[in-house]
């Protein structure tokens, strides 16, 4: 079985609340989802906002390699001609291959909303189709509460499905767009449908207000729509819509189509790291299959089994789209989590060790402070050295001083002093910056360069903050993620303190820490194995 | 039809990646759960961790109105009398009325993970499921694996629930342990099992893996499963579990089930901020029914939708779970969102005023620099009001300065100095705090308390930090939403800089103005109106 996958996220996802896309974002975007491999890029509503119109200006001179661009937008106004819509000549202008009309189904709408009688609606659906139609285009016609109209009026939903088809549309399909529908609902009206136009292209377009977007999805697939509509991450109004990360691998790995080349699937989450680092927020963690828990696992008897065979529990090999598996470390998790991490810091380590026994007191000690490794992984793995006496610090702090000033003097508002000994050698600095983090890590790396000029090829490319107890506000334990990058290698470490000063310098000691461990003892061990 | 809900969000939920309780939580959410009305609550596994069995100890002097406890454990192991196995007399130390026993269903798992013939595992459910009806038990049998395991070996999973079923066992619940299974899968095996044991009560306890776990639950409780097993916010293994903010309203609201009082569910959005709060999390904005996003609308033509009738683009009536409609602001809502924001805030405005004009154009500005006010009311209020001059500020500030120190000076790391001006009278400051914006907090409040003695019933509930551009890291700026909350309400603010401290200024300003404002002109208004 073959299905098309055809992504709105530049349209429908662009209205998720929360969610911007620059010019510049969308057209990475739309290269991303090209190179992917998805058959339609639905990239915007040219009529209802000029940045759409500019980017599809931008298309103009910017091919793809091949997906086919879709505008989107609605039918023409009862009464007016298509060549006098302006709604109709911006999606003329936008200049694409396929162009989404998308048309009322729903009688209620038609009258409420529209406030036009029903025959006007399948007048100006069936116009407008065979407009673009006789421009050459290719037509996708959305049928727009497809589900809800049929439930209340079967007969008018179908009708307007026909002036569609009548008019030569390319392709139905039929929208979930209150999101409120069940699979057996969906089943059986797409049953209907397939069965009163036979020769017709179906497609399928769901939203998630009731946790269904992804189960009508592939219901509707398995009854015949060809084509399935996504977002990525499932971005769009409300709730959101049928996810790509999901929907795709549902449908390839699991219930045997055709959609894209295996290669093409591994690199579904690399594809989902890199869209939200434009989008600049994290994956959830709890997606299917892109999250980072989609393979992890927690329980103690979960980790012995998956250990044992990872059938036990997984449903799908992680690799097929190149996820990890990842064993999480906590109360609930046993000792084979916690060992078989550390035994990849370091290999030899028994069980039944007084040294696994430290490190889990030791580990137990922080959690209670506040600390979580979950995410940290470049921490944990320096608080398994020292507490293992197999880290020695490549600096020792004597002590730092941070003002904030506001008004500000000179532009920059905070500076920071700090004071710090290498081997002996003292050296104290001080810096300016943007804030009093930002002087701190300026001033802290100015005083480490002059011993490890190799420190100037990281950067910090992240930084997070999170009050662990809300009910002391201001005054809670703060916990502070930063992420740092180096040409090879993206690390993340931790640190927790009421102040968000001194958390962020225990996470800042802990990334300078881990880069200078892994290029001066790391490396030289590696070098040593060759 | 009925439905019985299951919470195991204590047990499954306290294994999701990133959940922890402690023994007080877990009181609280007992106490929720009872509350709401969900008939049973499992809370944890005894034999696996003591803070379990501390718990359990707890729980005998705290009293349920309703729901039954139920601590969850393996059947015995193979060649152990229930008497002899420690995870057994785990189980009946917990005292509960209700056991939950999970059992092998999947011939592979009991080859391959539990090292058992196919006969020992019969003999191991029978063996256990006898042994608690003895004690006088009521047992849930949790047919670990049953969908996979039928798929593979269909008789043999079923010949585990016969083994179940003549023991005694009081429901026999299909577990889709793996999230892997979709419903049509579901509803031809649930019919299966529902056919061979006429008389048996089913369940379905489902995860969310291939985005299913909603959509598994109402099929199979459509197929005749009478309890359903969710937890709080779909909290558990890897992707989740079928979440009761989905599953309870699904049910109820639109599939005709009686699961719960009307007034019940009115609580269901309350319920889901008193949970996060004891969690220190917020609500998925997405979340269907109680995600702030589920009846926020974005686009321009939705939002006129349904503004002229809201069952246009809403699939239930948000007040059926206690949730508010929201228009949101942002270069796709048009302008009727921002309109009826802000006709909110200065009743009367005129949608092509000037006034408009300038509230449109200031809030470009401000979202251009990084704010954002979607999530932010108190400050979009105080936006408008100042915009149009209708604000007079209760306070001018004249300078702060604050200090870091590590090593720290007589435990307090940092210090603070607000120099103010209130009517012309100046007043100067200073407060030691856990952290700088803590200092900075205590010593404005000290400064205005003089002035302002109510501010006293005010507390910053909630803080959070959003690096808004990664690339730049700690030079970034940053995004700080303060939380705060009186006996009477809660109101968001925002702040923005690249500095920390000065955006928590921000942040922290409005929200003594928004207090100020809403107790000396707000009330004042309100009281002449009456």
């Amino acid at each position: 079985m073959k299905a098309i996958l055809y992504d709105a996220t530049l349209r429908e996802g662009a209205q998720g609340p929360g969610a911007s896309f620059t010019v510049e974002d969308k057209l990475k975007i739309v290269d991303m989802l090209d190179d992917l491999g998805v058959s339609y890029i639905e990239a915007g509503n040219p009529g209802s906002n000029p940045k759409d119109a500019a980017f599809f200006k931008r298309m103009e001179d910017h091919p793809l390699s091949q997906a086919k661009l879709a505008a989107f937008g609605a039918t023409c106004r009862v009464g007016v001609a298509p060549e006098d819509d302006a709604n109709i000549q911006a999606l003329m202008s936008a200049n694409t291959p396929v162009v989404t009309i998308f048309g009322k189904s729903w009688d209620f709408h038609v009258k409420e909303i529209l406030k036009a009688t029903p025959q006007e609606n399948l007048d100006i659906i069936a116009i407008t189709v065979r407009y673009f139609k006789d421009q050459g285009k290719e037509v996708v016609y959305d049928a727009e509460h497809f589900f809800d109209g049929y439930k209340r009026n079967p007969e008018y939903a179908l009708k307007t499905l026909e002036a569609a088809n009548g008019a030569g549309a390319d392709w139905l399909c039929l929208c979930e767009t209150n999101g409120g529908c069940f699979p057996h609902e969906v089943e059986a009206i797409t049953k209907v449908v397939a069965d009163r136009f036979p020769g017709a292209r179906l497609g399928i377009h769901a939203h998630n207000d009731t946790g269904m977007a992804e189960a009508n999805a592939v219901t509707a697939a398995r009854c015949g729509a060809l084509m399935v509509q996504v977002t990525i991450a499932g971005w769009g109004e409300r709730c959101g819509n049928t996810d790509l990360f999901t929907l795709l691998p549902n449908l390839q790995l699991k219930l045997g189509f055709d959609c894209l080349p295996p290669e093409k699937l591994q690199s579904l989450v690399s594809f989902a790291h890199t869209f939200h680092e434009l989008a600049n927020l994290g994956v959830n963690p709890r997606a299917p299959y892109v999250g980072f828990n989609a393979f992890a696992h927690k329980a103690g008897m979960h980790i012995d089994a998956v250990a044992k065979n990872p059938t036990s529990f997984e449903h799908v090999p992680p690799d097929a789209i190149g996820a990890e598996r990842a064993f999480l470390i906590s109360e609930v998790s046993g000792r084979t989590a916690v060992l078989k991490k550390i035994q990849r810091i370091v290999p030899g380590v028994k069980k039944d060790s007084p040294d696994i026994k430290r490190i889990v007191q030791e580990l137990k000690q922080l959690e209670y402070q506040g600390y979580q490794f979950e995410g940290a992984d470049a921490s944990f793995e320096l608080m398994v050295l020292r507490t293992l006496g197999l880290h020695r610090p490549f600096f020792t702090l004597k002590g730092f001083k941070v003002i904030v000033n506001e008004p500000a003097a000179e532009g920059e508002v905070a500076s920071a002093m700090v004071h710090i000994l290498v081997d002996g050698v003292e050296e104290i600095t001080a810096a300016l910056g943007n804030g009093p983090v930002n002087a701190l890590d300026r001033a802290t790396r100015k005083a480490l360069e002059r011993f490890y000029p190799g420190l100037s090829s990281m950067v910090l490319s992240d930084y997070r903050v999170r009050v662990l107890d809300s009910k002391f506000a201001t005054a809670a334990p703060v916990r502070v993620l930063i992420e740092s990058s180096d040409l090879n290698q993206t690390w993340t470490t931790v640190g927790v303190s009421t102040d968000i000063i001194e958390a962020s310098w225990h996470a800042l000691v802990d990334s300078l820490e881990y880069k200078l461990f892994k290029d001066n003892v790391k490396q030289k061990e590696l070098a040593k194995e060759e």
